[in-house]
């Protein structure tokens, strides 16, 4: 280890003895500079190092001034890789399950933000993505989204955090599904650009993306094979259908979810439905408004509203999360407090 | 007339003798003034008079210098309007109806941008609305969606040129619903914030709405019965849902279309459906890809994509519009071209 | 007080014994909004009272969602400002001034983010702002520009808390003024719409702002002669030009300044007078490539970067700060803390 | 030729008999690819080819469904280039000169849109833009800044259309400038990221500049020694300072322009000054009021206000373009018309 990066982690700020060293793999994306950034700022974990395979050698603070993360970028080095007890690892899919891998061998908790754990059924993982390279770790991976998951993720040594439209479409429609009132949905999904990572070129350019809207991926977005395994084991019935458009802003997802409901409900029993699920949840807000992505900008938040239409024979759910925050980094902060024993919210006010 | 505005008219450029000499009332909303800027640069319409409640004595391009409209506006005095042969009214709804019953009185064609002549059942009008100026002159109105109602216009004094919403979405499912495949529809629908005209206040105040996307009046757009009056006359069934959100962007409309399928069908036969419905058309494009609200930005052009999903059990219909061209003034002109016997692009190219 | 109002504020959640109790009067609009949320997370602050002229008896919470103070609004009471140690004033102009003079009767320590105490010349405030009500309290104020006047703000009991351009251009400004370089100045300075306050009506319409650029004020802004006056106290000679932009953006200001330099200056003596006066600052940053705008948003910071050019007899210096915290709220909190013998950081990181 | 560009091409609208038959090369940049839309809607200008290097055997209103030229990208032969008669040149710096070179050789006349040919001073050309190709073609080029230079657009064969920040900027400063009144400036200059170019990469993702602004190449533009040729041309004197901006927008640009005036000048001389130098331009505007980019979006407009400071010692004069309009494409236009005897507008309106 350099002896700038030494000293900084040294002044890095804690409150009394870190619970936890703390190794962000892949710290350049969007995604693993905002784990960098939470982790640098959290009270009781201690951030040991942030990795890099192209821009080793560079401050992660100049190539985010807003994150304020004062590390050297190093080369992954698992020989070294006994000082961590933990690791967040955002790599690309495919290339993240090796690394997992070997983080696991050594012993430590990790949180993988790639797609490569989420998915139980192998082919189906293979038919999205390709080659899986550790299909061994796939059964101990517990599917991190919290809300719905908290008491596995407790356990946990290996989080397959999920994605950002999965995380937003499936806490909008848990309630409904677990209480066997889907019998269809249609999810039509905005992301802001930032969800598409910082690799994404001349697609996300601001003169293409800029006072512009548009579907994508309509008939094949990789999110949808996850979407359906949640929502089918939650117990919606019917089809699925989940088409992602691209909103000209940074950091900001929104789920509008139409259900075909199976029974004619009523506003009250609605309200009650979602009040009971997530009561005591700090992370979700139920609005009696339509929510925003403004709202949620920057927060851990997810923020729903349920309302009936087609005279109680269809609900439809709003949700709106931070796609960088609740939808990755955020939630990956969220989930490894709870493997530490830590408090769910630290380092997430 | 000022000395000023009689000498800048008769500096219009214009190919011979104008077809038309043509008003515009409430010149001064958006699409008011796009409407004057389209009629002032048509080579066979004169434009006469551009007319505003509460600026006149302003000129035009002092307030939109974009739009290059060199005249003065004045309030507007039908003991004038035997000079006009037809006028554009872009009033708020309500306020429209009696300036337009005077407008037909003294025998001018008139194509009136806001819903006052859009409902044909009166009741259903005044509980979007409220109480209805003019109902005597509702049987006689033309609903101007163009390419659904070509002959029509032809032949009408009077349009009720349709809102944005309606126009994109009905574009969008004309072909299924005429065919008898539409069971019910989802319309997951998007605008830029110029649809919310120029009076909007607060709520339009860009740190409101730039970086932010939201659902808006839900359950209660009233766009919603006029959508469900023509999908019902071109003989969809089931239910329709209509729920409109704000984009961080001036002009764009798209609508997100899902629709339950009355039987299933094969893409051919879907795209076969699309090409032969709007064969000839000259501002319908059909796209292999994903339509986007800047593919049509500044023009009057509607652009679609049909796909399958769900098996062929449903279809997905996505369409573009400038919801100030096509979903307003530019619909406008194109009616009014018709009305006058002109070539139906005139003006819009 | 509200039961609802009391139950929260005893739940708020703090660092043992509050330090203060804070009163935000004027907690509507941007500036008093984002005071409002600063001071409800502060550890040592307890927020015991936000005030509305117009909103009074709705939520914050429902204004302004994503600032999360779960209080209602009250209309401002003097007669229980016994219970209230310190106020942040966030009211316009010329209405401040009777507010501050009466929270200042009653014992407490005030800070104001209007312009009521800014300018110690009376004639020159009335020029630009009307007749001032308390110009008495004018001689005690302590103009709160922390880092230029921080020995001052300690024993303040009332501080004008300076406007958003001339925090960011004195800031950019002061060593090269101090060090008696400055024969001359041109100000060019971009806002984003924050700046032009909530109530800005029309002007501020996306339609009108997104994707345009403009100035504006171009030879009569109201913080020019604020500007003048402090360049002027610290040495600063010749014309001082300042030209405010509006930025398609909400919240962030960046002044480009072009510095007349009275000698020949070598670029290790220019990065030298800046790390020196800014040594040990917590909310500088002296950058090697231009600061941007993101970089500082949503902090307390001004980043700066000083460039020579014309060999070394012109000086360009940038500097970025959010014109809602450093350039309103954020050093609002930042002078409270110091007036109270806090850490000036606290609740501000 | 393929058939189907055969068909399109004989298809394409015209008046009559076109004036020339026109190659844009290059057409898959912005500029290139409005330079081809330009010439396909004009009415006296066949469009006959359009080329990439890159994308050859794609439509170009696949790549741009805006721009609407059904025509297939082709590699450029030069072998078929006998069927030409003037040439579009959008290629990058250094790649420019050759094709120029070829087709000036074949008999075209050529508009280069790359700074190949805009700096008389080969070593100076050299020091920013590397070895040039071509520099026996530096001679007969012309400038073309049409409205400073067209009695020789009208006689040239080869033009080096101008950069977008020195069209703006020579724009603003021209009547000062060959009056004698500009003993130094500083021009602060803000474009739209559509300056930057198709393969700008990260730099322009939108996460990195949508509600970003920031300075850039602070002290080494390419623009900045053309902007000096041009000024020492028309007699300015004293430091010229160039420091451009990138907006959160795509296409505009704005000038920002402080003068320091060798006498005291009244505001009538000033207004003067432009009036007259300005009379009867069909592209310039002289605005009472700041110029704003929407103003001349989509225009080959330039909008300009000149106003007086520091009692007339200064002049701030703003000047605002689309960069690709006249900053580009549009301004090639107006000076191929020239060349080959066309009214200067047509095409343009």
């Amino acid at each position: 280890m350099s002896e700038a990066n030494a000293q900084a982690i040294a002044n890095q700020p804690l409150d009394g003895e870190p619970a936890a060293r703390v190794l962000v793999a892949g710290a350049t994306g969007f995604a693993g500079a905002l784990a960098a950034r939470l982790v640098w700022r959290h009270p009781r974990l201690q951030l040991v190092a942030v990795t890099s395979r192209s821009e080793a050698g560079q401050r992660l603070d100049d190539i985010y001034p807003r994150h304020r993360v004062p590390l050297e970028l190093i080369e992954l080095d698992l020989a070294q890789a006994d000082e961590i007890d933990a690791a967040i690892v955002a790599y690309p899919h495919g290339a993240a399950a090796p690394v997992v891998a070997e983080l696991r061998g050594l012993g430590a908790q990790v949180v993988d933000l790639s797609a490569d754990f989420r998915l139980r059924d192998l082919p189906e993982y293979e038919r999205w993505y390709g080659p899986h390279g550790e299909p061994e770790l796939l059964e101990g991976a517990v599917y991190g989204l919290t809300e719905l998951n908290r008491d596995a993720v407790r356990t946990a040594e290996l989080i397959a955090n999920p994605g950002c439209y999965p995380t937003c479409s499936l806490l909008a429609l848990a309630p409904l599904a677990e209480a066997g009132l889907v019998e269809g949905v249609v999810i039509d999904a905005k992301s802001g650009v930032s969800g598409a990572g910082r690799g994404a070129g001349e697609a996300m350019h601001f003169s293409n993306v800029g006072e512009n809207f548009k579907p994508y991926k309509v008939t094949g977005h990789r999110h949808t094979p996850e979407i359906r395994q949640e929502l089918r084991g939650m117990g919606a019935r019917g089809p699925v259908t989940f088409v992602p458009h691209l909103l000209p802003l940074d950091q900001g997802l929104l789920a509008s979810c139409y259900v075909t409901l199976s029974r004619k409900v009523e506003p009250d029993e609605l309200r009650a439905l979602y009040e009971e699920r997530y009561a005591g949840e700090p992370f979700i807000e139920l609005a009696d408004a339509p929510p925003t992505v403004l709202d949620v900008r920057e927060t851990n938040v997810c923020r729903i509203q349920p309302v009936l239409a087609d005279g109680g024979e269809q609900a439809i759910v709003f949700a709106a999360i931070d796609n960088l925050w609740k939808g990755a980094a955020g939630q990956a902060v969220q989930n490894l407090n709870l493997m530490l024993g830590l408090g769910e919210t630290e380092g997430l006010l």
